[in-house]
Formats: C-alpha cells, structure tokens, sequence
C-alpha cells in the first residue's frame, strides 16, 4: 500500500527535519540524480494549455524508480485564493510500476526549486556571492532566500515586488531570520550591488524583469519564474552576453529564456557542468544565468528524499489509493462488498 | 480540498448505485465525451518503458475539465500478488488546475474499459448478437461479461484462459448471474458459434491469440488486451479483412493492433461512427474490430461520473494532497507548524 503524505505531513516533516537540513539533504539528493543523467529516461513535461494557465504533468525513471508530479500555473488562481503552483506527485518502484508513496507536492515543490537553484548557484556563481537581488516576493520567496543563506552563504537579500502586500508577508515571515533584508522601491534599486539576481515572478507573459542595463562583470541570474512557452522575464537582447545552463536542454528549449534564441544556440545542460564536460563559469568576470524552467529529475530528487524521511520517521498513512487484492487475477472480487449481492440480485 | 477516493469509496459506490446502473451510467458519459470529441485536448499517453512493463500517464483535457491517470502494465505482476494494471488518478477544474477529486482507478479502469468495450459493440457489432467469445479470464473478464450481458443483451458467454486457475475464478465469480457460461478448453472451441469474440489477455509480447481461421461473416472482435508497442492479440494477416475503428489514431498506431498495419492505412475513429460520419458495419456479413488500446477520454468519463456520485452521495473525503493556503501568496507560513520555530532557532 503506498504512503500517503498530505499537507500536515509534509509540516510535520519539516518540523522535525527543520528547513534548513532538509534543504541540505535535497541538495545532495539533487547532485546524486544530477550526477547519474543519462540513467534517466527523459520528456519534456506534457502540457494542457488554458487562456489563464496550464496542467502539466512531469514523468522521469530510470532503471529503479519512477516519478511525477501534477502541477498547475494559473497565475490569476491568488485572486480567487488560490495557489499559482499547485501540485501533487507520486515516486513508484520500476519493478512492478506500483506507487510506493503518493505525497502533496505544492511544499515540496517550493522547497526542491529553491535547493535546485543553490545546487545550480554552487556551479555558475562566484563562490563569494553574499548579496542576492530577489525580484518577486510571492510563494517561492522565502525557500530562495532561506536556501540562498543556509546552503549558499548569502547574507543580504535586496527585493522589490509590484504588490506591497507582497512585500511586507516577506519581510514578516523572513523577520528574526539571521539574513540583511533590504527592502527596494524598484527592480533597479533592489539589483544595486548585487552578486546573484533572482527573478521569481508569475506573470505569464513575455516581461522584461531584467535588461542589458542589469548586466554586471561577475553577476549570477538566477531565473525561475520564466516556465513556460510565453513566460519570460528576461530580455532577449541581453542572453548573447550570458554564458548559460539549463536543466533539460529539449524542455527549456520550449519553457525557458531560451526559447526567444534560435533553437540552434549552443546551451549546456547543467549535469554537464557539474561533471566537469562544459564549465560555464570560467572567469569572476563571466555573466551567468541558470535558465530555470524546473524539470522532473527535481522532483524525483525530492521524493526520494521524502520517502526515505518518511519511511524511517514513520511519517503519512498507508492508502488503498493503489491496492493488490487477494487474488492478483481477481480483481471482481473486491466489489463484492456486503451490500454488492442484494443489489446485483434486484436488478 | 480534493475529494480523495480510496478503494473502500469506490467498493462503496459500486454497493450503494449497483454495477449494471452504473456501467450504463459510465457508458452514458461516454457517449457524452465522445460526442464532443473535437473539443478535447488530446495527445497519446506518455509511456516509461521497463524491462518487465511500462508505466504511463494519460492526461487530456477540454475547456471545463482536465483529467489523467497514471497506470501501470506490468504482466508479470501477478507472480509477486500484484495487478498487472494498477491505476490512479485526477479530475482537476480547468479555470484553476486545482484537482477536484484524486481516486483510486484501477477498479473504476476495469468498469470503464467494459463500459467503453460496450460502447464500442453498440456501433460496431451485430445488434442481434447474443453469444461472446472471452478469451483471457483474468482482471477484466468479468466486468467484460458483466458489461455485455447488462448492457448489450449478450446471454452467453464461451470462455477460455491457458490457466485453469483463472477459468475457474472467472467461473465462481459469475455464478449466480443470469448469463450462460461455456468453459472451453482451447481458443477455437470458445470462438465456436460467437457472435463477439472478446480478447483480454495481458501478455506483452505480439502473439496470435485469434488468427484468420476465426474470419466467420458478421462476427465482431473486442481486442482489449492489446494495447502497448509490441503487444498484439490478432495475427496481423487477418487485419485486412476487418474493417476496424480505434479509439484516437495517434495513440493506436503506437500501441494497437493496428501498429502491424503500414501508418498509412485509414482508419476511422469511434467518434465519428458516433456521429455518423464513417460508418463501419454496413451489413451483417462484415467482420469489425474494435482496436482498443484504452484512451483518456474514457478515464474523463468514468471519473467526471464517479465525481458526480461522490459528491452527490458524500462519499470519500476532503484531502490536503492539494491546498489552498490562508494567503495565496504565503506558502511559506503553511511551514510556521509549531514544533518549526524551535528548530529553525537551534539551526
């Protein structure tokens, strides 16, 4: 029967783990499956498009585990009180394709994004980075700055958003935090100084958050919020100066900053840097930028992580949601439920 | 909050709408979803393949409502006490993505697989047809025969399984139903006189289970049981003498039996028998195929009736598998659980 985590669970989790170790822990998962790529077995996510957003689904095994996630981007979803990114997922044994846990993934998706960009900020950003711009103060705001600290070494964070309220939940639940907080009237303020640039933003339009003028000798970009085909944030004028890694070179190609290149630019997928086959950073001068479009190996890391937290802590409940009845063969028998005979009899 | 469906909910519903109501209740949605099928947003199901099986994801959506499942084809399942197809899934609102139901779908793929087995027969074979062949007497048989004899007026069933254990489940299992059962002893003798000749075996390999000695004028085959790239049922000599229908052409050129046939042979499609478009049995001397391989619109359907049951009868209950937090833009608090600051501080 697989585990069935909810939102509680994942709470309790991460109470008992703390953030901090946690976010450590997916780190390692991440560079393990980062470093074992080609075992994979790997798609660009499948994606059902709506006027105000998508439904995708995001597979990926290899030779002893499977995968997915359910994950929607609905950026108008916060006006009804509604997540942006929603979702839910599932890690299954290759053997019998049986689920083995089935988990919320809206959590843990805002945790294995935030981990996946220090995992790629260990490779493209100069190692002393200690002052990160975030543009955009929404859901994943607090798990980049709280990973950025503990896991980076960032010790200042300079963040700006369009929505004050946006801006002051930020400052709220980052406050007593050990991080400098400054916050910025405007994309250019908040990027003064700054080693690391973070764009977290949901609009799913082709913005420029970022332009050439925010082009900096030895700056990292660090860009999240641009995921889908349409949904960009930086200037398509300013990409020919940065050296860039993306996840899954066939799904940024579609989703990432890259799709406004054309589609025969070289780009290096980050496995490769972290392997040492194609160094993207090889200067303190060199401009950056992670191409995050979020891809399904991330999940895999952090479900794996879950499970063996999970499993050892005694964490969620076993469900029926996915079942093996008695007889493998005999599947009927399982209606066959007290009031199933009196039924059948009448009809 | 998700209506979360366990095995126990959809035992339950079976019990309270009985299961000849609520095939026909399964095969009325059909019908529905079928007769608007240029509105779907379709795609063939994403498949990871392993050594011993594959595992897939089958999402597909229309303006209102999107739906998946994920499921697993593992044939030598059985030999470890576990379903060779184990299913789950979603129904999800279009205007947000948020998930309105995750159930479990390896009973509701065995109702609606029958259901849509049906459906198909109703277009496609004799009206008048009163006895069928069941070749395989494993997971499906009985919601196969169960299906036809309710819902279709077939009164006799001639089956046969290579393994005895299984005919003689099959035989149990139907005991006390008002439907002729005949257990051969090989193939041809259970096709002897079959109007129907349904082939559910789950072997994933290309084997002749019914070949060109079975071509009898006006016969109608249901092959279910193949239905994945390299895993057919019907010799592929026999094919050009059946006028077939598939249930969404690009997704049976991978994995039906059509897969022997060159990729430019017409077909048609159900929905368009549906509407009258391309007839395929014009007289009651030619032999029909339902190719089916299991399409998503099917599981739309199953699930979008099994909402309204659920819903409509308080069955199931509310899940956090997908949340929407206090402050749509504060997914960070949902963490701020208690035991968190404590450790968070000891960091």
């Amino acid at each position: 029967m697989a585990l069935l985590l909810e939102k509680h669970d994942i709470q309790a989790i991460v109470a008992e783990v703390g953030l901090a170790e946690l976010m450590d822990r997916v780190i390692d998962h991440l560079a393990e499956d980062f470093g074992r790529w080609e075992g994979f077995d790997k798609s660009p996510r499948t994606a059902n498009h709506y006027p105000h957003g998508v439904i995708e689904l995001m597979p990926i095994s290899n030779e002893d585990w499977y995968s997915f996630k359910y994950v929607t981007g609905h950026p108008r979803n916060p006006l009804d009180g509604k997540l942006t990114v929603a979702a839910f997922g599932a890690l299954a044994e290759a053997s019998s394709g049986y689920p083995v846990m089935v988990s919320e993934m809206t959590l843990l998706t805002a945790i294995r994004t935030a981990a996946t960009s220090v995992f790629a900020a260990r490779l493209l950003a100069r190692p002393d980075s200690r002052t990160m711009a975030l543009i955009g103060t929404g859901c994943q705001a607090e798990f980049q700055s709280y990973a950025f600290h503990h896991s980076f070494g960032i010790d200042t964070v300079r963040f700006y958003d369009v929505d004050p309220d946006a801006c002051r939940k930020f400052a709220r639940n980052m406050a007593g935090h050990p991080l400098r907080l400054v916050r910025c009237d405007s994309i250019d303020e908040a990027c003064e100084g700054a080693d690391i640039v973070s764009t977290v933003t949901a609009d799913k339009a082709n913005r420029t958050v970022v332009g050439r003028k925010h082009l900096i000798p030895g700056r990292h970009f660090n860009g999240v919020g641009g995921d889908c085909p349409g949904k960009t944030e930086l200037a398509s004028d300013m990409l020919a100066d940065l050296k860039i890694a993306v996840e899954y070179e066939p799904q940024s190609r579609i989703e990432g900053e890259i799709q406004a290149l054309p589609a025969d630019t070289p780009v290096t997928e980050l496995w490769q840097v972290l392997n040492g086959t194609a160094p993207v950073r090889t200067s303190d001068e060199d401009m950056t930028l992670f191409d995050s479009v979020g891809f399904a190996i991330e999940d895999f890391s952090v479900l794996r992580c879950i499970y063996g937290i999970a499993n050892d802590g005694d964490f969620g409940r076993r469900s029926t949601l996915v079942f093996a009845p008695d007889d493998p063969k005999d599947l009927y028998s399982e209606l066959a439920v007290p009031a199933l005979p009196k039924r059948v009899a009448a009809m």
